[in-house]
Parts: structure tokens; sequence; C-alpha cells
């Protein structure tokens, strides 16, 4: 054990900001390449390329109401003091003049119609024909072919994460499959945790949840307290992304960073986060990117949110920001924090539009979470925020 | 067929306000019975009881940093020109006057134990011993047994849907399963689709996201478009819902609210929304809802969106709301709506946070969200809003 001052200040002089962080992961990482996948996969998967419509939509004039198809120039006077009589053609025949065809919505629109009466104004139909009492415009209730998209043109760009409308719209266009960012593959190792009895193991399943969120798919492992078994566990690692939890502090043990550097490199050293002190970023060829977690959930959690979780989704081809919605509130109590670190305070929602630092349990337990409504980013440069200051809250519920 | 006025003006009459479903919906649907998951099944499950820690958290006191744990009454009058030295212990041994023990952030706390000293303040230590160079309080660095939550203490209340964070919480907490909401069984029955060559699916699949994101489970079947083969698959159905999709128009073939009518209760007729126009709700005994859908890709869409979406997330336990964050918004340009029917406008973002309707193509086309960051519901009071005036926008990407 070696704890000297000067080493301790130098491993101190060594940390680097969230800013830094995150410039070096948008620097570093990029979409992975494409693959396809059929219309039952494509839900939450970003796009790799532009989509574009196979054919017209609609691919032929159709009725938008259930109605009777006309020629709109043959209505003309038509009214309830002078119901025009038409002789009812079945459907999908040619319309000859002084025939209507009985429609549904939907249905395409018979040659020589132009117009969709609707039922309020069409009288005693019956098989032999109907009355109809009022006039339309050419083009009523009627959608002309190619009037919502020409064919060729562009439906999503590239970059677009498909929602389940815009499933819908893929299944109405005729398109099958599409060419999407590959998912993260990511390992996940967990250090000396299910092998000591005292140690209950929340990053894991807290972890596989918040990747499977950001649209990457993991697995985990775990391995004893010992660079030998991390060295084993990394060698060779052919994944998008290894993320090894605990072993990050400054105690004798923790040999995370030391392994990395072994046999890799350290970019991006103990990022000054709080929760989530110890964090940190590199490689090791050809292609993995490996991020140290601290292991207490409280760090862990937020290590995963500011820093890993935007590589994650950086990989994944989807918006890097952190995937909560923001609300800008009001403080009812102030946040002392510290210069130097960017800190992390869960907060739950108060009276008249404020939110107040949770306070049942310290910030850098998970517990903290139990009793907050979302939580406040405090920037490394500030020291704090002033009661009735405002504040950008990522609101809980919207995201994980 | 038989389209006369009086008929027309009969149906019309009848329709119901979305208020009115709504109403029916939050009277009618309750949470299904609990069921048991395991932690790996629970990340977005609804509590269906509250759940007490079994234990206290931590469970015994332990070191929050790295460092030397002491009892901080020996450390007085330590500092740099000071130092006090200290025989160190091995791990887990009880402390003796003048010992000190080297360890972990997480570590439990030797018995005599009060504070840990963290590397800064402790110099030139070896197998032998370490020097101490200032004093700190009990408990500094120490969380002490239960401080985070008692034994019994209620977690999370019965309620609540369950993130990523809170499966961490469960595990660090040792609790491996809970008793949840079951999740709802819908039935997709779509009518005419997949048999007439001239109908691509869109429904279906968009259908089977929506209602995986609302915590449903679906599976979906094609009949044909003929009141005889809905009886049949409506027959005898044990789901929580079934969703009909299509013939509830006013043509001659839709037919699916007089089937609901014969094999059971149709509670709320034709609902006033438009995309949406004909979806109905209803029920089957013993314990179906039924919801009608109409077949065209947006109507269907909405229609879910704001009716039968609420019943799923009512089933499951779920926050009904619409599940997108909401924006105060200001409208670029106006929007025109028709008094009676509530009314759906997708908007897209402009200059200065501003939105403005799609108008690409019409909003009763799934293509309109193409084009779209959002959507407003012009209530059916509404005439419309006029530039200038605020909306309260539901933002896509959020959501679905």
């Amino acid at each position: 054990m070696d704890l000297r001052q000067p080493q301790a200040l130098a491993a101190r002089a060594r940390s680097r900001s969230l800013a830094e962080a995150v410039a070096w992961i948008d620097a570093a990482v990029a979409p992975l390449p494409q693959e396809t996948a059929g219309l039952a996969e494509l839900c939450g998967r970003v796009l790799a390329a532009d989509i574009a419509a196979l054919a017209a939509e609609p691919p032929h004039a159709r009725a938008v109401s259930d109605g009777v198809a006309v020629c709109a120039d043959e209505l003309v006077g038509a009214s309830a003091y002078n119901p025009l009589t038409f002789r009812l053609a079945p459907a999908r025949e040619a319309l000859a003049p002084g025939t209507a065809v009985a429609v549904n919505a939907g249905d395409p629109l018979p040659r020589g119609a132009d117009a969709v009466v609707p039922p309020d104004y069409v009288h005693t139909a019956d098989a032999r024909g109907c009355e109809i009492v009022e006039a339309v415009a050419p083009g009523h209730a009627v959608e002309m072919a190619g009037s919502h998209i020409r064919r060729g043109a562009t439906v999503f760009a590239a970059g677009r994460q498909l929602s389940a409308a815009d499933i819908g719209i893929l299944a109405q266009l005729g398109i099958a499959s599409a060419a999407v960012v590959r998912r993260p593959s990511i390992g996940i190792v967990l250090i000396g945790r299910g092998l000591d009895s005292g140690t209950r193991d929340a990053d894991g399943p807290m972890l596989q949840r918040l990747i499977a969120r950001d649209g990457g798919v993991a697995g985990q492992r775990h391995v004893a307290r010992d660079p030998a078994a991390l060295r084993a566990a990394l060698a060779g690692v052919d994944l998008d992304a290894v993320f090894v939890v605990g072993g990050t502090g400054r105690g004798p043990d923790d040999r995370s960073a030391a392994v990395l550097a072994e046999l890799g490199e350290v970019a991006v050293g103990e990022i000054a986060l709080d929760p989530g002190s110890g964090a940190a970023l590199g490689r090791i060829a050809p292609r993995t990117l490996v991020g140290l977690l601290p292991g207490r959930p409280a760090a862990c959690l937020w290590a995963y949110e500011l820093v890993m979780g935007r590589a994650v989704r950086r990989l994944g081809g989807r918006d890097p920001a952190l995937p909560y919605a923001t609300r800008t509130l009001t403080l009812a109590r102030k946040i002392v924090s510290a210069i130097g670190v960017t800190e992390i305070w869960p907060v739950r929602l108060a009276e008249a539009e404020q939110v107040e630092p949770v306070t049942a349990a310290p910030r850098d337990s998970l517990l903290a979470l139990t009793g907050a409504d979302g939580f406040i980013v405090v920037p490394e440069a500030s020291e704090g925020l002033a009661a009735g200051a405002t504040a950008q809250v990522y609101v809980h519920g919207s995201g994980a």
C-alpha cells in the first residue's frame, strides 16, 4: 500500500472534467456499420441511410370517406329541392354518365369519377339508384395519386430513430426492411461481484437495463478482484464496448486503470464527477471502447448516465444527449457544490413549480432516488445554486 | 345500402365526445391482478403492492472512501507538523488502540473504528504502519448502518413504474422479485387486411409497437370483411382487450359496431375524433374490453393514442396520460378546428420556440408525421387556435 500525499496530489492533477470526457467521446466514437432489419425489428432503430418512397402514396386516387363516387360536373344544381338521380353501377366499373358507384373510405376511385358524395347528401339509395341533394367540388373527399408523397421522395432521413407511427408509415408505403445502424454489443465486467457474499450486485441489473434503453445489447460477467482476472476478461475482447465496474478508486486493490493502460490506452483518466468519481475512458485495439465505472451503485449509475451512456448512444447512431425530458424549475433550497467537480443532485418536486434536493438519503446512495422526481447536473465551474435560482431539471419517468 | 339523411343525422346525434370516452375508460377499466416477477423482468413494470426494505441499508457501518479506518478520538492533534503513527492491523480485525485498518470504499468498518481517513491525510504507509497528518471527526467518510433506509421502511409504493435505477435499488436491498400488475394481453383483429392485395397493412405493425410501449402484450390476426368472420373472431375471446381495426365507417360493409352490439355492449359509440372518426368502445362478457378503430392508418393511430392506449395503460396500472413530454409553445400559424370534434394536428418546430401545423401531407394521412415534431390536441369545444396563441404540444421522441 502506498498512500503518500505527493502521489495522491498527482492523481488529483490528472483528473479530467466531464466536458473533456464528452469531447473525447464525440471525437472518438462514431456510429457502427449498418445492417438490414425487417419491419418487426425496426421500432426504436436508427436509420443508416435515407428511405425513399418506392411508389406514390396514395398509389391511386381513392375515396376519403364512405359515400358515392361521381363526376362532380354532373352535380351542378343539386339541392334538397332539386335532387338529382343517378344509376348505381357496380364497384370498380368505369363511370358512365348518369351513374355513381357506392364506395367505402379507402376504396380506389372508379375511372371517370373525381369526387365522393358523403352519405348525408345521398337520399333513397337502393339497388336501382340514388338521389343526390347537394353539389360537391371536384376532388371532394378524394385523395389524388401521389398527393401525400411522390415516388422516390425521401420519407425519412438517415439518423432518424423510428417510432411506432414510422413503422406504420413504412408498412403503408410497402417498405418491408431498412438499413439501420447496428446495435452496440456491450460487455459488462463486474469486479469482485457475486463472489463476496457481502456484496449485493445492483450494478449489473441496472446497467443491463440502461444499456437496453440506449439501444445496446449487453451481457455481463463477474471476475475476481485481481488484476490477472481483469486482464483475462479483457484479452482478445471483440465487442463495441466493455464497461468495467469496480476497482476505480485509490485503494490498494484498485487496479482497473492500470490494467487498461497495460492492454490499451487510458484516454480520459479519472473524471471529476460526483457521484461517479473514478470513472475513466479508454480503448483496447482494434476497436473496443473501454469505460471504467466505480462499483458503488450511485456512482456506477451516474458514471453511466453522464459518460458511458453517451458513448452507447453514439455507437448506435442515436441522439447522444441524456434521454430525459428537461424542465426549467426554481430551486426551493440552495445547493452547495464543489468547484472542479460536476455534481449530480437528485431533486423532488415541491409546491409551485419548485424543486428541492433530496435529503432522506445521501446523494451518493441510490436510495436518494426513491424519493426523487429528477436530477440537476451542477457544472464543475459552479459553486452551487442559490434558493430561488432556476435550474434545468432532468425529469424521471421520461427516460429509463 | 341505406344512406337516407334521417339515419345519417341520427348516427351523428349518437356520436360521443372524447371526454365521455375517457370518463368511461376511467370508470370501467381497473388494473389487472398481480403476479410475481423476478429482477430481470421488473424494469418498466408497475408495482402491485408496496415494497419494504428486508434489511437496513447499509446493513453495517462501512467506508465511503478508500483510506484507513481509525477511532477518530485517537487523531486529536494530528497535523503535517505532528504526524501520528498507527500500526496497521489486518482487515476485519477489531481495532485495538493505536491501530488502523486499510480499507477500500464499501468495506465494512472494523469493530472499534468510527471514521475513515482519506489517502491525502495518510503518509508513509507500509506493512508496519502509517502516519496520519490531519484529524477527522467521528463518522468521517463512514455510513452508519440503516442511515439510508431502515429495515421495514417502504422503499417503493404500489403503482410505481420501475426504472433501471429502481432495479439497482432492489438488487442492492437484496430484493429478488416483486408483485407487479399483470401485463395486459391484447388481441388485434384486422378486418380485410392481408386479404386484399391492394391494402397494405400499416395498422398491425404500428399497433403492436404502441401496445408494447404501453406495457401490453399483443397478437394480431386478419379476418375477412364480413360480419360472420368478425363474430367468429370475437366468440369466446379470453383476452383483457381486443382492438378491432376497420369496419367502423358508415359504408355498407361497416358492421363492426353492429357485431359488437350483438355479442356484447357498445358503451361509447362513435367518438368525435379527427383523425379517428368512428372509434368506439364496448365490452364482451365476461371481461374483455373491445375497442373499434378505423382502418385508415392515421385514424387508427390517433384512435389508439387518444382512446385505446389509455385503456391499455390503465389495465397495466400505468399512468393513463399520453406518454409524451409536453411543452407549451406558440403557434406561428392559426389552426381552424371544427366545433364538436376533438382534432389532432401534427406540428413542427419553427424558429423561436414556435410551432406550425404540418401541411406537406393532410393530417388524416400518417405521412403528415414524417415532418412533424409533435402534435396538438384541439378540444371539441374549440374553433381553433389563433396565430400567436400558446398551445400544449406533445413532443415526439419522448414516447413511442
